[in-house]
């Protein structure tokens, strides 16, 4: 018999306990450019040089010397000499990008310019330094480019790249343990519809491809019964892991000795929580190591996954809070809570109209499948009517 | 000397050409449910069998014939035997997932019953069907539950999963050749800084990334000279691919080849748009195959590449599009904006104030990784003042 859930903790509490109870993760690894996107940087870049290192040609055009351009016009134009390396009053034809020649301070736009011969006619005056880029315009040596921390973007690697850098130091991936639990599941290898009473096993491989996808690495461990001792030797051999996602067994039944065997192995710090659904949700920290017992019924153990395991895994992994994707929308119609919880009620997103997903319970999994949203309602709201306007979060 | 740009194109007139030219892929692959998280349904899933297969306990507690304890209640319990298979009047045992026998009709939850020896006090009546889940409540034998073309979530596997199903038919990714061109670019693999006037290949390697993260394959092809030949048969041996993403090359000066060179091959369906920075970048079509020529200055190729190649990218491998991440923001100063483009301004956000990013141009790259997000001001306004509430895309 597990544990009794007497009171429901706030959500928010039950996050703040989790969350402040764990260490984050200081393994690093180096890694190469190509394989970087979305890892956190370990380690700050700076610029080993200057970028560009050399006056860069800003546009097409001649390199010149403006002091031998003043007052040029239009109706005055100013004739020079084309030469690389001729002494004085002459130009260089520069491409966007070129090295421009040490001889000259600016750059003559090409509409402004005609060739005759071996002259170039210029019409127009330039200050200094026009449309040259100048030695380290882009990045300055020393410079600070990127924090210890950043989620790596595409756009960071070409960056990181220009400086010459060809790996990064980034965090290591948390390493996420999935123990799928029940006398009920059977392992999806069978081939056959499961006898009566047998369901196949699906909430670990929704955990692990979330925990992937938030930028764990997801360990898939063995069904393990509904037996104490059982539970207890599959936590213990994954204690070489970063976090532990339990999947079921959470709640007050015969069989549910999840919670029991982590308070038994650790502590538990959260039995019961005031989400719907996700109340049998249980969270606990086995030697420094997080511990998210999930509950069985498939909607409210990915209502869990979202609210708990998504900041643990982060926290754990140093990994940047991620903003969910918010759509504004209008209720079609109305969606009831219960008073006392957060509730998660899935949505199907039309537009800008959310239509409340009627379902006969948390063990539907398929109204997830139906479903894109979620509006979630706070604990001291009841519920939205018809024609309201909420935020709906998209279920990716 | 490449095409001249005799005048812009308005940035959505520009995708509607570009899209309105581009053929989805139907090459589809089977693969592994495991793998297959971010990929496009390209056939229906529709039920196979009844989910659940078996009448389902939905609580823990005893399964009853509802008839044998009509008006059982706190003061008037019914005790029944215990019992699997006796004829009449018993109940058995189940635990939250259990089949309920055949001869049952509904379940007493636990907190409502008491063992006493072989019997069971039962201190409710219930209605018939009560706490069971029926043959196919979840899915209903041929009940279409995810239609072609959606994007898979981990949800949806796990959907899938329940179904006995192991593997998907999904599109085939599309194989995006990313060609960088330009006679100052030298490979990334030089040790060490290159001399004055040549420059890093970083251009291509963001867009192969890019690429990946939105759905594709990317083909890294060797850095092209600027010369049309080269650039000709470059684009000639990539035409097995979905689509070619060119870097460089287009703007009108007499290195600018690209423009030129796919329209000789096929057709040039924009060069020159009202986009800031972008404005260079030139859309075409060569064998049915999209060919985005993207500005070699790599602000400018990068808000190109947001703006075109990943909308064509979807459009290429029948990819949903998924919404930006917009955040609302306050702007703390002023950002001006070109009459007649759509700008993109890069901005630092902090918290919900978004900072204007003072930039000496598009051939900062580094700006953008300080950038976090976008302010997108359309072509018919001039800018955003001080203190004004604004739309920050994420780039993520």
């Amino acid at each position: 018999m597990g544990t009794i859930i007497k009171e429901l903790t706030k959500v928010e509490d039950a996050k703040i306990l989790l969350l402040d109870s764990i260490s984050s993760l200081s393994a690093t690894e180096l890694i190469p450019l190509i394989d970087c996107i979305d890892r956190v940087l370990a380690s700050p870049i700076t610029a080993k040089r200057d970028v560009p290192h050399y006056r860069r040609a800003a546009m097409d055009g001649y390199a010149v010397q403006s002091a031998d351009i003043i007052g040029a016009s239009v109706t005055n134009p100013v004739m020079l000499g084309l030469s690389d390396d001729a002494e004085q009053s002459t130009c260089t034809r520069v491409h966007t990008g070129s090295n421009v020649p040490d001889s000259a301070d600016a750059v003559v736009m090409i509409e402004d310019t005609t060739p005759i011969g071996d002259m170039v006619e210029i019409r127009t005056q330039v200050h200094p330094n026009k449309h040259i880029g100048c030695i380290g315009e882009d990045m300055t040596k020393g410079e600070l480019i990127l924090e210890a921390g950043h989620l790596l973007r595409p756009c960071d690697v070409a960056v990181i790249a220009s400086l010459g850098l060809s790996e990064v130091e980034v965090y290591r991936k948390p390493v996420v343990a999935v123990i799928p639990t029940g006398d009920e599941v059977v392992p999806r290898t069978t081939s056959e519809i499961p006898p009566p009473g047998k369901v196949l096993e699906t909430n670990g491989l929704m955990v692990g491809l979330y925990v992937e996808k938030w930028g764990g690495k997801a360990r898939y461990c063995d069904i393990v019964p509904d037996k104490p001792k059982l539970i207890e030797d599959a936590i213990q051999s994954n204690l070489d892991a970063d976090m532990i996602i339990l999947c079921g067994g959470t709640s007050v039944g015969e069989r549910d000795h999840v919670p029991a065997v982590v308070d038994s192995l650790g502590d538990i710090l959260v039995h019961g929580v005031g989400l719907s659904p996700g109340k049998p949700t249980a969270l606990g920290i086995i030697d420094n190591i997080p511990v998210v017992c999930m509950p069985g019924y498939p909607v409210a153990g990915l209502v869990g996954l979202f609210a708990f395991a998504r900041p643990a895994l982060r926290k754990v992994g140093n990994i940047p809070d991620i903003s969910d994707t918010i759509i504004k929308a209008r209720m079609s119609g109305k969606i009831n809570s219960k008073e006392g919880y957060m509730t998660y009620a899935r949505v199907i997103l039309e537009g800008n109209i959310a239509h409340p997903l009627m379902t006969s319970g948390s063990g539907v999994l398929s109204s997830v499948a139906k479903a894109n949203g979620f509006v979630i309602i706070p604990e001291n709201v009841e519920g939205y009517e018809e024609g309201q306007d909420v935020d709906v979060v998209l279920i990716e």
